[in-house]
């Protein structure tokens, strides 16, 4: 029908296989299969090739996985010819049939063979460890972007809300999963089933959201703690021998921490829809809650404040550079003294320091994005090696207030203000005498 | 960012509510808050705002949801200048990046809200229903055809067979799932529980296909029944009176019905796959099974046959236009004398008329696609007063033979040739002394 | 070891098949059967025994059953000598070695009979099978009472009101359940799926309790109206054509069918638990119900008033007799002027009439001994044949006050008063004056 | 009605509170509240009050418990004159009437106190951990056995085979029972998750018995290993780091481990259900099975052969006393010169020392009660410290082959006759020269 169609039928016969290593062989046959799959030929049996197609792919290996990817970037992209005649003819007539002939030849082919590969059994589990596959080589190989590019559209097509299931996690739920939990957790490393269950106890919550393909394996999971007041430290939450409070008392439900489970699914956005149907659910079990908040790190603080000590002109003087940069080589807590200056720098950096319209640390802009505000800063909060290392041991707490979440969205987006409280802001504040100028708007990288 | 997304900017503002009728400014709202959430100002309050959209649309009557189509079919669609001028950048340079763009461009944002709408609770039921409404108003509104397009794109893709499950539905079914069948029956009406009880029992299976996002509404359902020999008629596996016999020892499963449900998914492909999962699990279950067939209605063979008896120069001669015009107005089966000369007629319908490619009857069009072999002509099969309206009572079998559906299939696509028994072929061959001319080619449509 | 098993011993060997009609020889060989089951030579292969014991009693005809039933009654009895020697040794000295050896010598040995046959598959719903068939034989072999005996108690023992499942039922439940449901409704017959449908709709509800072995298959159900005030006729409540009400708007909940469904689990008593327990749960559910309250038949009434006109001596006078005997004659419902009088002899058969201990009328006795009050009598309430018949038209509530039920019942097992409202009360006391004299205890048959 | 009844309603008033320490006065009212329970007064409200005699009994500490059974086995028993004058009137007249009161009257009391527990939620739970607690207390009173009994009839009833439900225990079996295997695993002890899942790889399988009132508590579990050739130690099927076979290809199904979960059904026997269900479902799986046996240890060998080492007498001289004495002190596995002597002890000790009845040893004494064969003695097969400790490191296999388990079990109780192979057993006549004189009849303690 189309030229593109055409180009594929001559493809099939075109790869030929002389004298090439195994590898490419068996990525060649699985291309040709893709594209008599695609073909109206395939439509009678296209579930018996689509089952033929999973297990060819899973049998490539690494060389025959990336000469797989450089036939997928090479020949199921659009003709570009074609679609300089569907878009001529659509801007002279914007009928709809016109239209239609434009999508249709301006979709790369690639679209089709995902979805053909996913009418096999485990046919998304595959194409979620296909992109998984496909992002370690990226760097490498710039030109699979538009591999990735397709397969991210389709899959945050599937993975749509709409199609997710919110599960709570306890004690109940299968070894299978919690073992999975256990590999994904990302933020505080869980130490085996016994650490697991405390996790999971009376006065805890873990909710995750599951599709329907993947039933056993989550995509995101929260972990949630109970607690009287906003916590200032995550030793006691972490604690094995914390006693088990009793979850119809507690006024606050901290997130303290979110998981993102799929690499494969990168760029696909779950932890707003999480933490707010999450919020909504417990108050509605739990009516006594009043705040709904984290206790989060603050992963690139000691990365962006040794880049800045780097940078002689950036501060108001040498002595003042020369004080926060004894903080970077000492590595343990501040001492006392240097706490408030730290406070300022950490409330300075998240509501600061802007990277191509965002938040330049990623936590801040996840909860920020969502239109969380930026609560407390907690020294001595993570005293872990980890924590101490990415942000001289403090965290700070971002505040879910589902009545303000869409103004402080808003805000955050349009206007490029973080939404804090009044201590936050006047640290922040504070923090403008340590710089050689008032540079906020360059920082803000617009 | 883009001149489309600018467009829908200037359109929140632009559709004003001066002097509209309520039903249409219930339309202008909804599509003022679609614009916004598919605008970044949507994303922080994205499932509240896709609550809201989808209970605007649910409280539209049928002048607000035109007005609604209206809006949708002319405001967002891509926008013919951008498109363009994506079309030359990919042209010039087929980089990823221009590619990325004209993706982005020629995708109308139409889609994008149809997968923001999904988010809400009950989402893909709405758009369900919604295709359902559109397609009744699209005789009325060819316009609307690009709606169509879009939403017959996204529902494909997440109807997708890999997200679907197969049940098997008996009499331990919930009583909400079966009344469903009982409405949803297309070929041979279910008079009520009790008789949809029979159609259940032990020498029966009934399968459907279900997706997580609607699990209590079927897709499509197909019925079984077990016989020893190919069936010749359907009264006696309708009956209810009939003794229920042993699975374990029949030799054919008869696939003697099979309805889609939902017509807000019309044009989705689901028979062909379900057809072939049921075969091979039944095969599994029963390894006696030797043949796998239906035993179908001819729903348009008296509809064509009447078109051809006006055409007067189609006939060899005036005698047999006039015999064949005789069983047209008899309002009965045909004398047996006329049963060879039926035989012929159905076998010809069947074998050598086509239309745009593919066969003219609607069942034959199915099974023959799907690889099926057409196998034998019954008389007197179907003596309901459809089944004598529709084909003067005959029926006919398809066969499945798994091994060969794929050539079958091939060589109905590529050659517009259908498999048939050769008592079958015969019967077509003997028809053509009935005609004016060898027409086989014309009829084809080619 | 003891006697009665040397005796079973000895029997195995004793019941021979001598000229025997098939029937027996049946019997006979499941009664050797089942008397090694109880051997110490049954254990290692128990399972199997107990799989062929059920299946050697399914396979009996009515003359096999009753030949079986002799044996059961006369070979699986305790050995009388043997009992009295445990009877006094216990007697002698009430030591626990005595008390074990006696209740093992004063156990019949049909109740390890039955236990063993509980292990097979389906076991437990053979043996309440098995008590159907013998209920139905009581009658003509009342010495098959030592059997029902054994059954009831160990019957009784297994559905315990701790292994009891509390199931709603609506119209998601499977319709193998529903079917049973329309199957046995003893109180206002379902007329198929479509009325059942209404019964089940979100402004009614209807619980069963289910036992693990049966899990198909209820013991009793109760079905629930939600009205705004407490009915006074069942005919609105059974409409097809009824709006649906709002459940969370109602004030009454009213119990109008209740049904017990095992005839093999007679005097078993569920209807007391499921009551009580299903009201707490509304009341938890729907906090705005004040009223828990049945509308109920009578079921007695007018066999009780045809045999009360036949007794010349018990009435006032002639004419009274008269008067009353008009309305038996009458066939239908009693004329305006006679409605009162119809009251106060309802309410005096319902609160003065008694039979060994219990009320005479048996829906009174189940409620008045469950606790409930007699709170008000409707005219014209049941138009049924079978309501006319019963009661002239009449039915009553029976009102459910948690807080009470525990004095009503203790008022009523200790002193054989019923707890009435004021008005109910009233028309008792009014009745006194149309009987010869107060007979009041002499009917309470103590 | 009966004394027994009204001996209890005089208890009711009887058990008075008088200067009581607070543990007796919980039992008391506990003790008054279960003989009102029993009592016809109870019956308007015995859920209630079952729920309140739970509570009660849960809030008893030791002491409280203590004087609760006192109460219980003092007061609960049947009536010595009212059993004897009952017993008389049944061995004068035999009469159905005659029988159900003797029932009535020899049934004790408690009986019904338990079964009116049972109704409460959580009952049964409660009435396991009541007998667990009531074992505790058996040796130190000895007066309790009467409760004890009543229990176990009950226990047993309830816990019948029919009711149990076969469960598959695999890595997707929620974690709260999966912890349950861990703590009660009585052979081989789980070292924490990883272990376990090792255990529930796909080449072994795990299995439990479970009740419908304790859904997540199994009752009894076996773990099986897939072996190709009947195995000889230990070791291989518990290492972490095996390989995982594949169990399609396994000629052998090895039962490793047994272990029965609830010390508060002791002496209710599970085990001989579960091994051959779980034969028979691993057969019709898994058809190449051919071979299905056990790789058990002999916790009793070493306790023997100590106690019979100090009796000179025993032995056939003094040197072959001495030579088995130092196998005793060695504190290892015996030198390879023994090895055929521990042999023959170990054979004879399984096939020729009995104790009431049964086998000496006890997991002889199951295995062979359920009619399994002793297949074969294993050296060095368990070199844990306590199986070197137990048995000196051997193991034995029994196998159960069940076409022959009946004749089997029938030997082992009629005749004291064990199964051995000839290997076996010609070991076992080897050990005769051992010993003083043969004395098989003697240690079969007959």
């Amino acid at each position: 029908m189309s030229e593109t169609r055409e180009m594929l039928g001559r493809m099939v016969g075109s790869i030929t296989a002389l004298a090439q290593p195994r590898a490419e062989r068996r990525a060649n046959r699985l291309a040709r299969l893709l594209a008599t799959l695609i073909s109206e030929r395939g439509e009678a049996s296209g579930a018996v090739m689509a089952r033929r197609a999973v297990a060819l792919y899973k049998g490539l290996d690494e060389a025959g996985r990336r000469h797989f990817f450089d036939l997928l970037a090479r020949d199921f992209s659009p003709n570009p010819r074609e679609v300089l005649s569907a878009a001529e003819a659509y801007y002279k007539a914007p009928t709809p049939a016109n239209l239609a002939f434009l999508q249709f030849v301006s979709e790369p082919p690639r679209q089709e063979v995902f979805r053909r590969m996913n009418m096999a059994p485990g046919g998304t589990e595959t194409l979620v460890s296909l992109r998984t596959a496909l992002l370690k080589e990226l760097k490498a190989h710039p030109e699979y972007v538009v591999i990735d590019h397709d397969l991210q559209h389709l899959l945050g097509s599937w993975f749509n809300r709409g199609f997710l299931e919110l599960r709570r996690i306890d004690w109940n739920t299968p070894a299978a999963i919690l073992e999975k939990l256990i590999q994904y957790e990302a933020v505080h490393a869980i130490q085996g089933f016994p650490d697991l269950k405390r996790r999971l106890a009376a006065d805890r919550r873990c909710f995750g959201f599951f599709h329907p393909a993947l039933p056993d394996d989550p995509l995101i999971f929260v972990e949630v703690a109970f607690t009287d007041e906003l916590p200032s430290a995550v030793a006691p939450i972490l604690s094995l021998d914390s006693a088990i409070g009793d979850p119809r008392r507690a006024r606050c439900a901290i997130f303290y921490s979110i998981t993102n489970c799929q690499e494969g699914l990168r760029g696909i956005s779950f932890g707003n829809f999480l933490i707010k149907q999450v919020a909504a659910d417990l108050q509605a079990e739990l009516p006594n809650l009043r705040i709904f908040a984290t206790l989060s790190p603050v992963p690139g603080f000691m990365k962006w404040l040794t880049r800045r000590v780097g940078e002689r002109q950036a501060w108001a003087d040498d002595t003042t550079r020369q004080a926060v940069s004894g903080l970077l080589t000492r590595q343990g807590l501040p001492p006392p003294e240097s706490s408030e200056r730290v406070d300022q720098l950490l409330a300075w950096y998240l509501t600061r320091e802007w990277e191509s319209g965002h938040s330049r640390d990623p936590v801040a802009r996840f909860h920020l994005g969502n239109g969380a505000r930026l609560e407390r800063i907690n020294r001595a909060a993570d005293l872990s090696t980890k924590g101490v290392a990415q942000s001289l041991g403090f965290m700070v707490n971002y505040l879910y207030d589902l009545s303000d979440v869409e103004a402080n969205h808003e805000a955050y987006v349009n206007d490029h203000k973080v939404a804090a409280s009044g201590v936050v802001e006047r640290a922040a504040r504070a923090a403008e005498s340590l710089w050689a100028e008032p540079d906020t708007e360059k920082s803000r990288g617009r």
